[in-house]
């Protein structure tokens, strides 16, 4: 194991900043690339409040573009929200050498294939969060529940380098749990992410308690589950009914709950649609898989970004 | 044809009130039932600010219960909203004597079967009305577009007595169709109802053009007009594919467009989810009609309903 390892971080929001924050912890090096939060960043760091104990994470290096970034990097951490505009390739591209693996910890499917066509010779982690945390504004960030990652190579397998960072973040108390079939991980959190993250945006701003109280919308989110599994099945990784009833059970038993794309919408901010929603229809009509219900949820939900 | 005829009037909504006041030129005597605007309409009529010309419609009486109507009713005309939790059956029992004729103006489908069930012998005299009219405040009544009705006796045929109410809105310029089919122009109906009231509530607030510059979203108004159609076949009603055609032609042309649901939501009135998407689900469920998007549209539009 390395003693130490550099790490470029793109994207200062609260996914970014938490996790880079415990990387730091463990002992890594981390140059920040701020945008509109430079200034605040660059003079008082990142105060984080977590349940896991509150801290101030002042990056190793803060700067405003990549370009400035001084660091020769081990890794360059992807952690931006995943939307179809923002061109991550070139964004990092100045960066990226022979020897840089780069991390991507974000929500959907097929987030990877972008980076992982650029930069076919570099290593391409994946990384899925599951994790409350906000930036309630620039410079603060709040770690409301959970914590726990999974982590490994696109598409499959486990390197040194993503055994590395496991093994950081677990040095520091974040549970990393590496999954050498990393895709198979990303589709069981898209058998929930699909229909909660629909339902609650199209259905007038719904808790997951009220989809899950009425009888009506259960029968759908099960038969969306169903389709994503179809879907999954497709491209290899199966997803049983005992896996959608589990999940079905255990959403029962939250506390009521708002999902990411419904804390966007309320908040006016751009929805991941194309990475959870949109990705996952694609991924259906290139299998010929038929998915009526993912489909008009990706349709409305168009209809809702587009306003 | 009668020379005079006595008509009560069970919801002076924006549609009661436009068509009575029309039937009281015709030479109809109206008795008006009101309940919250009871006062204003006793006291002041009601004022219709109509493209086709305004006009003051004051009832030749006004009550605030039906059983202090003092008319022998040779019809009633049902305008209120298709709500399930009114009990038209009740609210007109007591003025239901052996020639009375039960006209309903409403929305959606099936809306006649508990008043068909609960008055077996007398006519029911199904009404449908495509006119943009709304009711601005208590005693005031815009009429913005079109105005037309098609008429017929509830399940089929068309007797004397819809014969005749046809001719008195015709002999005021009312366009009033007959239909002896009543139930095939109210499926031809839901074809565009449906899908287009479901996306506007659904999709954060869409005009019909938000609707149909999707790609995706028209997508899903063709299948959903489909699943209708499907629907309406098991009934025994065929609606061509050129008529699903022509609707989205002709949507296409129309200025941009707020559903009746969409504003009933907007303005934080209740909506004929049932009426209209829970009837039409429930049609395809007794029939065996595999329906999946109305039925995702009905489980969401349920949710919001409940919130």
């Amino acid at each position: 194991m390395e003693k130490s390892c550099n790490i470029i971080l793109l994207g200062t929001g609260a996914i970014g900043s938490y996790y880079c924050g415990k990387l730091q912890q463990a002992g890594a090096k981390i140059s920040a690339v701020c945008r509109s939060d430079y200034k605040t960043v660059k003079n008082e760091g990142i105060n984080i409040k977590s349940i896991e104990g509150d801290f101030i994470f002042t990056p190793d290096e803060t700067v405003d573009s990549i370009s400035k970034s001084s660091f020769d990097a081990d890794y360059i951490v992807i952690a931006t929200k995943a939307l179809p505009y923002i061109d991550l390739v070139s964004l990092i591209k100045p960066k990226v050498s022979e020897h840089t693996a780069i991390i991507i910890i974000q929500n959907g499917i097929d987030v990877e294939i972008p980076l992982h066509e650029a930069f076919p010779n570099n290593e391409i982690i994946s990384c899925i969060a599951f994790i409350c945390v906000t930036r309630e504004e620039y410079g603060k960030v709040s770690h409301i529940d959970y914590g726990r990652l999974v982590i490994g190579n696109y598409p499959k397998g486990v390197s040194e380098k993503a055994n590395h960072i496991a093994q950081l973040f677990n040095s520091v108390g974040v549970d990393c749990e590496v999954q050498d079939k990393i895709l198979y991980a990303r589709w069981k959190k898209l058998i929930w992410n699909v229909p909660f993250n629909s339902m609650s945006v199209l259905s007038n701003k719904a808790s997951t308690k009220d989809i899950m109280d009425n009888e009506n919308s259960l029968i759908i989110v099960r038969n969306i589950m169903k389709e994503v599994a179809s879907i999954a099945k497709s491209e290899g990784y199966v997803i049983s009914d005992e896996i959608i009833e589990k999940n079905l059970e255990d959403t029962a038993k939250m506390t009521p709950y708002k999902t990411s794309m419904l804390l966007d919408f309320e908040n006016g901010r751009p929805m991941e649609v194309e990475a959870i929603i949109g990705n996952t229809f694609r991924i259906a009509q290139k299998n010929s898989i038929y998915a009526p219900l993912i489909q008009a949820m990706y349709a409305m939900l168009s209809v809702v970004n587009n306003k």
